[in-house]
């Protein structure tokens, strides 16, 4: 399936497309940010995330004479159709001339800042919106559970193999990157190894120990492919049974001058499997062999698992890391916040009745105030207005966060590896968890404060 | 991004497949089915569907250079590669030859039974797996949610427009065609619509209301866009002031002989909002003015809401439907159930030490008996074994669910369209809710059953 279209959109930005069109507005020039409203998991953080497949998309964002083909096809009545052939005409020959700014992929965040801010003509902010959303929820949100099963997990290895479970192929691929930026040393799914150059990992299956008369001769035929990387996985039958032809497979190795690197248990009661797989291995000298552990596993379990002492070296974690499954969306959103009519900017923002789903006017940059790179607070602040806050007295450096991406439609901006980008995100993590966690201040710039002021009173 | 690749897949099994051609197992003959252990959302069905999008998968499978290049590239230590050229070759050349049965796209299904039944070299088997998992999780997940939202709703409409929440691209669209199949009237996702014929809706978002002066300059605008399918979002600033806003708009379209179709609320206190919002467009003379509700909706408040009286005629479903939100992957396995090493089959179950795991042998084909096509039960039988179970009394049909799909890798099977699809499940669904739910019984077939017994013990 070609996902690379002008068509991944929602009908209504078409519709408001054609309404701008007719009514000469497709050109105003109009601010839009997108942000989240509440950081997922219950959290106090969110990694962003999505910026790379966003710049992927938008590179190469172009409707095609098929696409126009399909949206001449759509009717209102069966004799009036949605959109007019004129329009349709200024779709096809449409470019991006869009100016995106956004934070560094792997950037922590909080909500309501915006992870990217578009400014162009509304006509083409309105069409990429859905879009957009789309990346940056799928990444953003399985990076922030990755972020937070790296911060349960410790040092120790985490796989991701989530791919059955994801949501759809590209859901897949998108969420084993993702995964990878928040701190996965690795994932089985082997497309979004050679797409995004993750490194991958895996061991073999129930199928193959079931393959085979006995498990041992399984094990055996695995060793034989493996050798020093042999992974057995000990739950087919029985696990207690499956250590003690396990502990074979590492003599029968051992008379060829290898080792058994690991158990993997991946049913029953994890932690205690693990204490009495680990007795057995113990018992025949075993010692080096790791235990990893699968098995809906996330966070919560992987910290609970740690805390009472289960002796498990290294994890394997899917469904519940690539469909953040107790929070399977981020609260994530794309707001006008800036129109141009005449020569000025006007700011505009959105209030409910219960005041759940305001918005911020301007046209925001956000800048982030740190001391020895532990972060600090942020100051959300209109950039016409300018900001005149001085270094808060505990800081030492100031940075602002949204960096230029494309300008008049081009791409400035050379994304980092996906290597660079989940060093950044440790980087933050470790000073997050060491002195940040909970502390982090996100405040409106003053001129912006009573900006707001003046508009809602 | 390409996704059509047999890479879309997890390592171990390409690390198997390598492993049982070295061993020349690669042809070894066998069966795997593909099922689900619980229905979710603690539900008493679920609903099939992925057969489609797995069959334009499979159709097109086959190794390109591009990634036998980067499968070469993989190492196991820095100067091991991962796989040997030799069987790179392999690879590169292979066809598909397996036998595929499932069962109609859209059958009413339950826990073990299998959705899909694969037959074929083992090597064959394992390498698609991941995909057949992918496809059926996503879509069987969405399209039951999607028929929990439509025996909630009755007979009201319900307009997904989950897109922006998806997860990834694809992820959104394959759900926006499960939500479709399960019962959802139209789709905003625009992509869903071209690719899978779906009928498409939407109106304007809060950004259109917002980049007007005045929120009636912006509702008459369009008006004069829409006009008797206009739809008015009225929760931009404060609602009661935007159903007033609205009430001017219907004048506003009377006086060109046209009418409002609906107005539509996105937040707050919807079953609230919808009784004071009617009082006041009925106090307008505007009785057939329609309210449609959306926000965080899915079957349990819709249920709520109906219960309650909430005068709401169409919902809008986004987020918790696309997402599965409460209950987000689906207990969906994949397992092998026979091996023919010599001429005989040999049958294959797993069990694990807390039994949670089992899965059942042989070579599967589900019964379904019926009266009047009402479900009455169904019955899983191993085909070389037979069935001579008589049709229960209170039956006059029965029915084999699985059908050919492949046979030697050629496709033998014309998908019904997608609204076909959708009328099936509506017609279980209804049959089901007036006489089926919650008393359907599936069993093993007995002499299946013996069998079991036999190993087990």
């Amino acid at each position: 399936m070609n996902t690379q279209s002008p068509l991944l959109t929602d009908l209504y930005q078409l519709t408001m497309a054609q309404g701008l069109w007719l009514n000469n507005r497709a050109d105003t020039e109009t601010v839009f940010h997108l942000f989240f409203r509440r950081n997922p998991f219950h959290g106090n953080f969110t990694i962003a995330a999505g910026l790379e497949p966003a710049i992927e998309f938008l590179s190469k964002w172009q409707f095609t004479a098929t696409d126009i083909e399909y949206l001449a096809s759509l009717k209102i009545t069966d004799d009036t159709p949605r959109f007019k052939p004129e329009f349709l005409d200024y779709l096809l020959s449409l470019k991006l001339t869009c100016y995106v700014d956004a934070v560094k992929e792997g950037t922590i965040m909080f909500p309501n800042e915006p992870l990217l801010r578009i400014k162009g003509p509304m006509l083409q902010c309105q069409l990429l919106e859905t879009a957009l959303l789309n990346f940056y929820n799928i990444s953003s949100l399985i990076a922030t559970k990755a972020a937070r099963i790296r911060l349960a997990a410790g040092t120790d290895p985490v796989a991701e193999f989530g791919l059955r479970r994801a949501q759809g192929p590209n859901g897949g691929v998108l969420a084993s990157r993702a995964a990878f930026i928040g701190g996965a040393d690795s994932t089985s799914n082997v497309l979004a190894g050679q797409q995004y150059h993750i490194p991958v990992s895996g061991t073999v299956a129930h199928s193959w120990i079931m393959s085979y008369p006995t498990e041992i001769d399984a094990f055996k035929a695995a060793a034989d492919l493996m050798g020093n990387q042999t992974v057995l996985l000990v739950d087919t039958y029985n696990t207690k049974s499956g250590v003690e032809s396990a502990i074979k497979t590492a003599e029968y190795l051992q008379a060829k001058n290898q080792n058994l690197f690991a158990i993997r248990l991946d049913s029953g009661d994890l932690p205690e499997l693990a204490k009495s797989s680990r007795q057995q291995l113990n018992a025949a000298g075993l010692n080096s062999v790791k235990i990893i552990a699968s098995g809906d596993l996330d966070e919560y379990r992987i910290a609970e698992f740690k805390q009472n002492g289960a002796p498990i070296d290294m994890w394997g974690v899917g469904t519940r890391l690539v469909t953040a499954f107790d929070y399977p969306a981020l609260d994530i959103t794309y707001k006008l916040a800036a129109i141009r009519t005449e020569a000025d900017w006007q700011y505009k923002m959105k209030f409910t009745d219960d005041g759940s789903k305001k918005s911020i006017p301007g046209i925001l940059q956000i800048r982030r105030y740190t001391k020895q790179q532990q972060l600090v607070c942020d100051s959300i602040y209109n950039e016409e207005f300018g900001i005149t806050e001085n270094l808060p007295a505990n800081c030492d450096e100031s940075d602002d966060l949204l960096e230029p991406i494309f300008r008049h439609g081009e791409l400035q901006y050379q994304s980092p590896s996906i290597f660079e980008i989940r060093d950044y995100v440790q980087r933050q993590l470790k000073l997050w968890q060491q002195h940040d966690e909970g502390k982090h201040q996100v405040h409106i710039e003053e001129q912006l404060q009573s900006f707001i002021e003046n508009i809602t009173n």
